[in-house]
């Protein structure tokens, strides 16, 4: 099964847009778990297990493993994933981007290595650097368009005649990169006007949300702005403030509560 | 010693703009090495050994690492070539883009795992996804620019209204960021006439400049139009010529060979 249509059954089967980053900050994972060696898989297996039934997708962030040095506990954490919850779409955010040779490289990194259904991807080096990501059958291109963080308009604004840079992207990724592989948008919640327009771009393209949570986009004006014509159609992410409900041993349960209720506004703006 | 009074030095020490750019592709490199656990750092490494005297710089790419799960050896890569050649630029060729949290955890991935003295960075996410690269003081920051690749005018060439959007980086590269740390860009040779137009924009700032050899860019026409008013001010990068010289057990002695002549190339296009 490819990536749209895996995507399609974790939206039914969890009844969920809601998508758990996996970005475990060693600073901020509970002091139980401290001395053992393989802590950031631990922590973040036991988010994984906590909330599998009630997301449509797990989204590590590969810089808090390669930070440390630690890749091989995010290969655990991926086989984990896929083996105890092989329904849950695996994301590896990894935002990469580079020419040709190297882009194939990159592309084995999250699909042969990692195995990942879907890695994010940087647009700036032009359709030739997606293309070998593209060509891995089945697997999923999600593409930077508009970021949630407070300096994206530096070039994501920038008008280039027909439209700001972000529109010109969901453009191209309608027009072209969704002719050649399984493509997917990431558009931040904390804007949720170029959201609506991205939507209108892109028909039911699938879009990848962060920013709700910790870095304050609003779900109610994400959901209202984002839904595709199914009442589904994105991956709505919160990191932080699900990992860290809880610093105690409580963590995992308390990361469940906090995705149920997440996941449960979200479902209440669906339905308003 | 900072990063770009370190590349000054380099570039008067070995009298050479010529980077060489470590890209070990298993398939590729000498099969006398093959049964090596640590293939792709002994073949970089004897690489290195061999073409120190006759380069300004080193750029491992990450991603011929990362694809085989060899962190390591590129740990090991990083710390030979900071031991033994300690007067060669060490670039970690990343092309990292992040939010600013994930961004601090790349930062610390180039410049505290491998002790970098620069990383590749990519623009697309704006000026608060660089800040944690550039608040690592006296290291440096190689922003895309206009990349080698064929498909890079499909966003970098979008007019925006004053100029397309590689100028704009350009501006921005001078205008902001040089301001806030230790600031290059990356400029295709298989683009002279952007390189040119970079080159009157960002004044005397470093040009990292990828395309030559296996890519087709013309030495003379990237000497012509990078040159800054010291008679320097490149980074010239080539790879697959130089790794792959020859491909027995003569590799790094004919690596050496291309090195000494592509580094005369561009000495003759200088004093032209």
């Amino acid at each position: 099964m490819g990536f749209h249509d895996k995507l399609t059954a974790a939206w039914a089967r969890s009844g969920s847009m809601l998508c758990v980053g996996l970005d475990p900050d060693p600073e901020k994972i509970p002091s139980h778990l401290a001395n053992d060696p393989e802590a950031i898989f631990r922590f973040c297996a036991e988010i994984a297990d906590a909330t599998a039934d009630v997301v449509c997708a797990f989204k590590p962030q590969i810089a808090y493993f390669s930070a440390i040095g630690a890749e091989q506990q995010l290969e655990k954490l991926c086989a984990h994933i896929r083996q105890q919850h092989p329904h849950v779409v695996l994301i590896l955010d990894a935002k990469r981007g580079d020419i040709g040779p190297t882009a194939q490289r990159y592309a084995d990194e999250a699909f042969v290595r990692y195995q990942a259904d879907a890695v994010t991807v940087n647009p700036y080096l032009g359709t030739d650097s997606l293309e070998p990501f593209l060509e891995h059958s089945g697997k999923g291109v999600i593409v930077l368009c508009r970021t949630s963080n407070p300096g994206s308009g530096d070039l994501q604004m920038l008008d280039t005649g027909s439209g700001p840079l972000y529109q010109q992207v969901a453009q191209m990724a309608n027009d072209r990169w969704s002719k050649m592989g399984e493509i997917a948008l990431v558009v931040g919640a904390t804007y949720p006007t170029e959201l609506a327009k991205v939507r209108s771009i892109v028909g039911d393209m699938p879009l990848l949300v962060p920013g709700i949570g910790a870095q304050g986009g609003d779900v109610a004006a994400t959901v209202a702005a984002g839904l595709d014509s199914r009442g589904t159609g994105m991956m709505i992410n919160s990191s932080r403030a699900i990992l860290y409900a809880s610093s105690g041993t409580d963590f995992a349960s308390e990361a469940r509560r906090v995705a149920i209720a997440t996941g449960d506004e979200i479902a209440q703006a669906v339905n308003a």
